[in-house]
């Protein structure tokens, strides 16, 4: 029996999967911001490509993958399935672990699966520049990888805190051509006011968002990118849950839960979505469980609430659940999973209560990560320790059960670029990074949103 | 066709190559320090265990992987083999260039195939602890990973100067639960000397060695083990050629050359080994390229000479291609090949005029470096730009000639832990390293070594 499960290039999917087609509760509309009407796609086209914004409302079940990006994806893709022999081990436990391993892509993550799709169809709409936000640099790295593909500019603001500490996310972003900037920066109206209010600002996702959202609608040849939350952005990852159905076939499997960390929500989705169509529509009972930080717990303790997605209130309002848009999570080593709302689909899955959501503590997770180094040779992403940490506690139940479960989890990214969180949590510096319930209401009541008629 | 060409890993090789079977000319054997006298196995077991011993002069063909090595390494292996279609379109060349890339290891290099070889064989042996050395850090890692695998201590001494300017190894070195000692230390008696010295000192490759070797055989229940240099070590890394070939024969190719890096000789003959039998047994004439950096020119610029493996004086002498064991390399970024010699079959091959070396300076090959970056999506170790540097030259060679040739290079690591490097050849900082005639002539001269009989 082999540890790892590998497909060929021939079997990268053909299509990407789209949710909506299956689901038993459409999600509700976007909203303009101004007329809290239902948006019509016009109102979209200065930020993205006409593609893109027909693959945010579609509801085809299959949306076939351009050759150009299949073509690019085969530089890495199909990714791993790893049969975790190394930790089932460690924790004596009957279940059978699998993972699927994301990092080998050039950005050592899951997010090129999109940034390719996305540069792509920003390349045949005649787009020169895109303009993006990053907050730990994953995301930015991959948008930069997929542009310098495609030979369009790239410019990403990086949110200044980000900037100065993590300098080699910046010059990975820099060795693919792209252009870093930290924000707030003096390159748009909404950076100076911020930087005329506080010059020493170190930033946060939602004030990058605002700023590369105006750069890219104030120039004609731009248009803007996100790494998760959008139903497009989620569709493109669904590639990673086709690959692992296939894959387990091979090894004659079928998982009885999935788990993923929980961001934005493309992880997750990208992973769970496909096996979530076996439920939906085969009868199948597989849980799917995503897990997110104590520090930012919009799925678990969060409200179902229409709000924006950025700070500045910039952006349509989506119902999702959310902590409020002010909401300032702890500064956790998971940077990906700092973030205060749940993207559309996965917030309506939840409230139909087809999926399950979990949260993780801070130093639990890192604890996790390093058995997973030592157990698999394997550095996870603090995102990714998150998963692990959960699936850790399962396989232990299975053993204390006697129960043998088979649990498959997204390995979403190396952690090679986060050794300095791993150097912080062996020498004792990372605790436990919580919120309270009173944190939570306030910033929750205090902020501008509104419950779904 | 396939961009990656894989192996299942029922395919990984059960048998190490051993090209000492198959020269025409054996190389001499290394000689006792104080006698110099031939070296009898017995002076050696205080640091190495009887098997490793046995496999240091053997001249059987084929040595057997033990199973439990060989589960090892199915965590990571079969590597891929990749063609590097980005670069040959970015080069616009008639050549076709393949890369084995050893990166997907748990250390990041290929130094994990030995690191486990080593410890399976210590392990059988009843070693309760290994010590050695590492310079920036990947032997150390690997070592590490390799110990703990099989439930063994390693300590690491680690050159001062990369333990206080690279810490995220040792981060990595720790995680592994080893434990790593910056060199000089005060845990041996070299060390204590040098530091009454030079409270200051910074310390080097060659004194890390003798600490490593000190600590080893004044402690019954230790051993040493080492990275490169030593037959038995790079017999280990042929598996990574053999793999190669089974790729190739897939692929329906054959290299007309193959290029890999320079330091001792470990990441060159692993994958140069297996093909070099085609050239000596079946009359092929593949041409076998090393490359070294300008700045620790021993093959293209040393004198093939009897010298010690380290700065004090404490190895065995050993016939080698040399630039003196006090030469002093600059600080280039590829610490791995800053070494002032050659593993004894390397020189022996090189003496007979069966390899090829060629030099290559340090600017060149960041610049390769960032090339294949863009082009191919990896992060290149600085020491495997080299290769990648020659491989460019030879490739651009042939568009301007016109003619196709089948290019293979080893792809020894990635460089996720040399972004700073990569920083500050981006910044304009970094130049190229030389080294003139005068200094190696005054190192080979005043250096204890002598020319073989």
């Amino acid at each position: 029996m082999e540890n790892k499960i590998q497909l060929s290039e021939k079997e990268i999917p053909r299509f990407f999967y789209n949710i909506m087609a299956d689901m038993p509760n459409k999600p509700m509309p976007p909203l303009h911001p101004g007329t809290r009407e239902p948006i019509t796609p016009d109102l979209l086209e200065p930020l993205f490509p006409r593609e893109l914004i027909m693959q945010e409302t579609s509801a085809e079940r299959y949306i076939e993958i351009p050759e150009e990006v299949r073509r690019i994806y085969a530089k890495w893709r199909p990714t791993p399935l790893i049969r975790a022999r190394g930790l089932e081990k460690m924790l004596d436990t009957p279940a059978k672990i699998y993972y699927k391993y994301e990092g080998v892509s050039p950005a050592g993550s899951h997010k090129p699966n999109t940034a390719v799709a996305q540069a792509f169809y920003n390349k045949i709409a005649g787009t020169k520049r895109i303009a993006t936000e990053t907050g730990a640099g994953q995301w930015g790295t991959a948008l930069a990888y997929a542009c310098q593909a495609f030979g369009m500019e790239c410019e990403v603001y990086m949110v200044r805190a980000s900037y100065d500490h993590k300098p080699y996310r910046k010059v990975m972003i820099n060795a693919f051509d792209a252009q870093v900037y930290p924000s707030p920066s003096d390159r748009t109206e909404y950076g100076r006011q911020l930087l005329r209010e506080n010059p020493g600002s170190t930033g946060s996702l939602g004030i990058a968002i605002s700023e590369a959202i105006e750069k890219a609608a104030s120039d004609p040849e731009a248009h803007y990118a996100l790494g998760s939350v959008l139903n497009h952005v989620l569709l493109h990852q669904t590639i990673i849950g086709q690959e692992a159905i296939l894959q387990l076939e091979k090894a004659g499997d079928m998982p009885d839960m999935i788990v993923a960390p929980f961001g934005g929500g493309s992880n997750f989705a990208g992973i769970v979505f496909p096996f979530l169509r076996m439920n939906l529509a085969e009868g199948q009972n597989i849980r799917c469980i995503a897990v997110e930080p104590n520090s930012c717990p919009k799925l678990t303790r969060g409200k179902f609430r229409y709000d924006f997605g950025d700070t500045a209130g910039k952006t349509p309002l989506l119902p999702m659940y959310t902590l409020g848009h002010d909401f300032m999570p702890s500064p956790i080593h998971a940077g990906g999973l700092r973030y205060h709302g749940a993207g559309v689909l996965v917030s309506q899955l939840l409230k139909d209560g087809l999926i399950e959501a979990v949260s993780e503590s801070q130093d639990r997770c890192f604890k996790a990560g390093l058995d997973f180094i030592k157990a698999e040779g394997i550095i996870p992403a603090p995102e990714a320790t998150h998963a692990i940490s959960t699936v850790i506690g399962e396989a232990v139940r299975c053993r204390e059960e006697g129960r043998s479960k088979t649990i498959l989890f997204n390995l979403c990214g190396h952690g090679h670029f986060d050794m300095s969180a791993y150097e912080a949590y062996m020498s004792g510096s990372i605790k436990d990074a919580n919120v309270t319930d009173e944190e939570i209401g306030a910033s929750v009541a205090g902020t501008d949103m509104f419950q779904p008629a």
